[in-house]
């Protein structure tokens, strides 16, 4: 727990790009809300994107700046979240090295994540940090001491290997962590452009925050509708539609209207698409006035990130010098 | 390589216990000379000591001083070599880390060490720390760039796992490392006081090099000799002789006369191992001496350690330097 009394959240994202609507319904705009009543740790978790990236590091320096932004843009307020990055925390590796002891192959090959990798592409070939990616977690979530970590409700078995291990380490050295809890938040995921998939940058249907007016625009004329739905007066059904599926997240006052509208085929896919592209762009703008300040200042977010690195090493070495107590390798009190 | 153009080199123990006269035989006596070749460092393993004693680290902080103590009294000069303890080098679990990105299970899988646990244990309740010891092993070596490993013929494999992930770091990313080689040096295993098996401290058959005198004595005095010699004046044979077999290790010059006069049966048991143990004591005797000194002022032990471990650290910079400016996370030049 922090000075102020406060619970400590631990929460982040690999950089692997811009972050788009999915990620703020998913994730973004409820770290935005709970910033204010925790303290926030928001890592960049760049040394887990090499677990995936391995072979294309020299993306990581702007993706990490991107996701940065990104947070910035959509509101996360650098006095309240401590934005971070792993690579930056050795202490963080140093955590992984010492769970690892305390942590069997088979406990990590029951894990959710592992598990479904491997029935893709069987254990053989995975990395050794693939397989390990559940110990890293847990060295994010402990080097900060976070009480909390906020998840959706199938993300719970992760949270849950943290929390053995924090057992683990706590009885057998002695109490040094706190063990975290999830935060459960179940946010609807937010399905992408094709009207099929969730959101994802992989499958190339998403509306970035970063998106310019036009952009939106662009992307939100195309979008599917109710493929049945031939002339603008036919009823349609909303249910089956891309915009309305937006409607309903982004234009949470006016969407049943706008269904009994699509229904009795009173409102025709135009409109309806453009009143959806002035909703999101309202709701956009105020990321574009913010982003444009770091986009004119990019030593902005470099002086974030280092200020928010430096307050987590800072947190890092206070938990490794209670590690290295209770383990007794304090040898020399260094 | 070093400044002064002397090759590096690598070499340690994981701190388990007291230093035995096995371990002289098999890797200190030559790492005593090879450090006025080469720019050795010498890592104390204490993390890697984890992965079989992870319950019981208390017992590190002694063992730690009590191998510094060993190496110091058997000869290793701290001026000429770097002792330093694993375990406050970050950079080390750093590289694991980053290390565990390129390596599979699989390849983990083939490892010899790894086997022949996974064939008396199984793979399923090692522990991931265990599995991925190559790759930590890796780490040891490549932090300060040694060019040489010491190691035995059986070792070879090891050292053939870290040249692996060195060119596909350096394939991948940029030169950082150079392709560390196994300096063979095959060394007789010595066998340990019970006639049967090698020295070894978990066997209790082991000449410690921290022995007093009256304990060589009565060590050597309850060795097994040749069984099937009742009397005295009994014709012997040398070669099933336990110590016999330390005369050959450390009474080089005399052992061809004492097995004439143990096969001709001129020599008793009793004078012949008085001899023995007048020649290890005198071996011992300047271990002692040194001994002695770091034992009055225990704090000239955490003098060297901390010395030598700052330098591995400056090494270990350099080297965390070079290796995010080639991955590219060198985001801030920090
Ligand atoms: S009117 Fe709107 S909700 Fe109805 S099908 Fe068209 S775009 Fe979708
Ligand atoms: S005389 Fe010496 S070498 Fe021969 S059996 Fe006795 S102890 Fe061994």
């Amino acid at each position: 727990m922090s000075k102020n009394n406060k619970k400590r959240i631990l929460t982040g994202d690999r950089p692997t790009g811009k972050l788009h609507l999915g990620h703020y319904v998913g994730s973004l705009q409820n770290r935005v809300k709970l910033q204010n009543e925790y303290d926030t740790f928001l890592i960049i978790a760049d040394v887990q994107a090499l677990t995936t990236n391995f072979d294309h590091p020299e993306k990581l320096s702007e993706d990490v700046r991107q996701v940065a932004r990104d947070y910035l843009a959509a509101g996360i307020d650098p006095e309240k979240t401590t934005i971070f990055v792993q690579s930056l925390v050795p202490e963080i590796a140093e955590l992984t090295v010492l769970y690892s002891m305390i942590v069997t192959v088979n406990q990590l090959r029951h894990n959710p994540t592992i598990k479904s990798e491997a029935e893709q592409y069987g254990y053989q070939e995975m990395s050794y940090g693939f397989l390990g990616y559940p110990v890293s977690q847990a060295a994010d979530i402990t080097f900060c001491q976070a009480n909390l970590v906020p998840v959706g409700e199938d993300q719970i078995p992760h949270i849950e290997q943290t929390r053995k291990i924090v057992r683990k380490f706590n009885n057998m050295y002695g109490e040094v962590f706190p063990e975290p809890e999830a935060l459960i938040s179940d946010f609807p995921r937010l399905i992408g452009l094709d009207g099929k998939n969730k959101m994802s940058k992989s499958l190339n249907n998403a509306i970035y925050l970063s998106d310019s007016k036009e952009k939106v625009s662009q992307k939100i004329m195309k979008a599917k509708t109710d493929p049945a739905r031939i002339h603008k007066d036919d009823p349609g059904n909303p249910e089956v539609c891309t915009v309305f599926h937006y409607q309903k997240a982004f234009n949470t006052k006016n969407h049943t209207q706008i269904a009994e509208k699509c229904r009795a085929g009173t409102i025709g896919c135009v409109a309806c698409k453009k009143k959806m592209i002035k909703k999101l762009n309202l709701f956009l703008e105020p990321m574009r006035e913010r982003r444009k300040k770091y986009l004119e200042n990019p030593e902005l977010i470099d002086q974030i990130l280092n200020k928010g690195t430096a307050k987590a090493r800072k947190e890092a070495a206070k938990t490794m010098k209670k590690v290295r107590e209770v383990m007794k390798i304090d040898y020399f009190n260094n």
